[in-house]
């Protein structure tokens, strides 16, 4: 049992669009990540994807509106729903799913891997 | 599918150590409570608990530590650990569970029941 501070996690990340896991409860993963730009249209089908915005603004576009979030914003993308987030400004988020998305499956785009 | 702001919907509740169920992901509820002063000690046996701090401090006191939560600060309460969270100024936080704890046998102290 540790905690984890959200703001010093997504402070320390490399990699854009990439999720890190900081806990497990009840079944699904406490994640942080940082986006700009854009992802590519996907959904999840096994799973809803909630993001809790912690700086910056992140729009979660949907097939018919985009949903803004600031600061302190909770959204749930459910299960199966096509979305793109996106990022005109860097943003810090936590994510809750039941596994890391954060691949090309999950819309991470080509540009934002780093070389490892 | 709405979003709901965390700092916008903690500032209306009117009740400590109530949760306000704003949204449902992958089973688990995501909810907002505020609190002062002490719970009591209790455990959860069909659910972890995390919390995440929005404002204030909150200690959660476990039987062999006490772990104290800030604002961004992520911390989860196994199922089935005994804890006792305490504010010694208000807190405001995030709470993240299978179902609302906030009652007699979730450690709710009676005085902070309002009338209704």
């Amino acid at each position: 049992m540790h905690k984890h501070n959200v703001f010093d996690e997504t402070a320390t990340l490399t990699e854009f669009w990439s999720q890190r896991v900081l806990q497990e409860s009840n079944g699904t993963l406490l994640k942080v990540a940082k986006g700009i730009d854009s992802t590519r249209w996907h959904s999840h089908d096994d799973q809803d994807e909630t993001f809790l915005v912690l700086s910056g603004k992140l729009i979660v576009q949907l097939r018919d509106e985009d949903v803004e979030l600031g600061p302190g914003d909770l959204f749930t993308v459910p299960q199966g729903v096509e979305h793109c987030p996106v990022a005109p400004e860097e943003a810090r988020f936590l994510i809750i799913g039941r596994s890391v998305t954060s691949n090309a499956a999950g819309g991470k785009p080509e540009w934002s891997y780093t070389e490892s």
